[in-house]
């Protein structure tokens, strides 16, 4: 299946010169959504991830039935305020200041092998504070999955150590 | 499988007085959330829903693997600014003020069978907006369903019309 054909190009959003990779035609064809997060799923058995970990929102739509297909946890990162109990905190820069993600303390166990998934490996700076917080609770990251790669922001750079899947690449 | 004991419920949070439901800890472990999924997909049967609907961002957490797992399409439903194309809103009332909630146009077809699935069943604010978006796109309410219900806010009033699926009753 050739996943890009259901990815919609939305020119000029959130703002001029963007052309943003919109996956909500994917999501709502039920055989490509299928078809993509299988692709992730069979990428999870090969790097043998306890866990999947992913930042909110677009990451718990591709992470989430990753985690239920395989049976396994999924525990979600999101910005500062949204999670209700002890959490951990990492600072990411936005293109202009900085902004927070969370993790519950408890998210993540230590030695657990987790896989993080998000839609898009743009810069890769949401990514990277995703790995901090996974690591400061003594986690694994086995491999990072996304459905879109977006190579001229070489992402791949940022996360150099780590294992990278992407299913298409703009 | 008693799901209650995979519930943390986090005293005075987000404010004093509120006894948090957090279910978080339901889906961190793969087996609950396995076995809460599969609970609403087997209404999701009953209902023969064609298309999974859910509100950003816990509506995510349990409605992309019910679709995953039925191999049917997901639409979501977010907060306004944050879905890139054409979309159509609907206030919902806060405490305080209001907010608006967003699908886009082409997010459900005339005549598909939707079934709307979230979190958590309080008021039903949230989730008589999101009945109000997908039936303006000519979208059929098959049915909502829940992971938790807390009865005493009588949400089930205000989506009489609808039949409800709820989990966990509190």
């Amino acid at each position: 299946m050739d996943l890009k054909q259901y990815v919609t190009t939305v020119e000029d959003w959130p703002k001029p010169g963007i052309s943003f990779k919109d996956i909500t035609t994917i999501m709502d064809n039920g055989e490509a959504y299928k078809y993509a997060t299988d692709q992730i799923v069979e990428y999870a058995k090969k790097v043998n991830a306890d866990i999947i970990v992913g930042p909110e929102a677009r990451g718990f739509i591709i992470g989430c039935p990753v985690a239920y297909s395989l049976g396994i946890g999924f525990a979600p990162v999101r910005k500062e305020g949204k999670l209700p109990r002890e959490v951990i905190r990492a600072e990411y820069g936005l293109e202009y200041g900085k902004d927070i993600l969370t993790m519950h303390k408890d998210a993540v166990k230590p030695g657990q092998r987790v896989l993080i998934v998000d839609d898009l490996l743009a810069t890769g700076g949401t990514i990277d504070a995703t790995i901090r917080l996974v690591e400061e609770l003594g986690g694994v990251v086995v491999g990072c999955a996304f459905l879109i790669e977006l190579t001229y922001l070489e992402g791949r750079k940022k996360l150099k150590d780590y294992d990278i899947c992407t299913l298409m690449q703009y």
